[in-house]
């Protein structure tokens, strides 16, 4: 990170990011650290081609060009959605050492990437707050945090156990969706934080059934559960709590279950660093 | 296959079957079959446990009664839902050779047993409609196709691309909650045919990236996609119809796109014998 000015660049490998999440992010950024902070918003955010924030070369070119780009200390996912698993192909084998040395931070949707760059070898990257969370109730909060860890690597920003374990965390469907291909993250002695968001009971049942059914996720130093948040209603009722759901897994699978994380789909999503 | 009497033996190892699905196809078999057939519904069919049709223990136990039993000619799944991935782990261990010889019969959910069988090496497994499907306006015409098959192994009631090239079937779902597990089916060398129900385009899409980025599946011999009926319309549209994705994913993971099977959550659903 350089010293004096932190610059951060911003692309959305998923949908398409409003722009007025950028201004609101850059106007909070500048409240707060004056010009010590540069963030950069590529036009690519706005770009639009179906579901995605353009199409999925131009999506992979914006993240290429930040990450390559050894003037951004840091790539900030703008926003999740869609459609970062369809970029990763195009974008690991386009990476250069430069990448290596910077920052990667979002949740979500992100996670697709945040795991193909953990699997590649990356050191720096978390899970955590993005721009389009300013858009929240109380949203500011989140986005302030994830600045404050951003320019300033804040202790206070980071969920509590991740200061304590080597941790990653994802999505629970993202990471479902990553198992047996080859930018499936490796766990291994590392403790799994997971949340979901708009999923239900039975789904989040099926996707924890499917993780934790991986010979490589087995070898996890055990598996913390976050919140699910907005579980929809089903017309047979599970029958049993997300967490309920989570130890269940972890009993059959034999990870230790070690209770909640402070990480989920709201404002008080804190940043877990992947170490 | 005993030469005389045809005996089917029907579980539901994910969600309840309901009584009058039981007692129709019990109907439709005897105006067919007379006493030619003997479909024995087990009555954890009709039990209730949250989600499910029993207990994980339950809905294993009927399972492999039936399996292990030689006085049975084939497994008939009752009915899909959700519960099949929570029982194949409980029901793989105790197959013993009286379960080799079998016929299994079913899809959606119930892919969950049929791909650990397969993966298993088991020889007599199909994809085909299941006695629920009676309940659909017109389904007597899809279980009567399933009794043609499972008695008599009438070849109109065969996919007919099945019939032509070795071939396996699964909802995508549950093909995807299958990759990188234990159970995960062997498709090396066959046509792989999906379809799908219920489920966003983005969500068919994600699932499709993440069976084809798998590199057993990129093993296969082709693909070919089945029906996506009742695809929930999305905030953003997707931009691109199913056989779009499907196309797109064979592309990118140098599968052959082979065009359409004839299956689907609807009464034309063809049956694919897993060869």
């Amino acid at each position: 990170m350089s010293a004096d000015k932190v610059r951060i660049g911003v692309a959305a490998p998923g949908s398409r990011m409003e722009f007025d999440i950028a201004e609101a992010t850059a106007a909070l950024a500048a409240a707060i650290y004056g010009d010590r902070v540069e963030i950069v918003f590529r036009p690519q955010c706005y770009e639009s081609w179906g579901h995605f924030a353009g199409t999925d070369e131009s999506r992979a070119a914006a993240f290429v060009e930040i990450a390559n780009d050894p003037a951004f200390d840091a790539l900030w996912i703008g926003r999740g959605g869609y459609g970062a698993c369809r970029v990763a192909p195009l974008v690991l084998p386009r990476l250069t050492p430069a990448a290596q040395a910077k920052t990667y931070l979002g949740y979500s949707d992100a996670g697709a990437l945040l795991g193909a760059l953990q699997r590649a070898g990356f050191q720096h990257i978390a899970h955590g707050p993005m721009p389009t969370d300013i858009r929240r109730t109380g949203g500011a909060a989140a986005v302030k945090r994830a600045l404050g860890w951003l320019v300033d690597r804040t202790p206070e920003a980071v969920e509590p156990h991740a200061r304590a374990a080597p941790s990653v965390a994802f999505n629970v469907t993202i990471l479902s969706n990553l198992i047996g291909t080859p930018h499936q993250p490796d766990v291994a002695g590392r403790v799994l934080m997971l949340e979901e968001v708009s999923e239900y009971a039975y789904r989040i049942d099926r996707s924890l059934c499917h993780i934790t059914s991986n010979a490589e996720v087995r070898r996890a130093a055990g598996l913390r559960l976050g919140r699910c948040s907005d579980i929809p209603k089903n017309d047979v009722d599970f029958g049993q709590t997300e967490e309920e759901i989570a130890r269940h897994w972890c009993a059959i699978s034999g990870i230790p279950y070690l209770g909640r994380a402070d990480i989920g789909h709201d404002i008080d999503n804190k940043i877990v660093p992947f170490s």
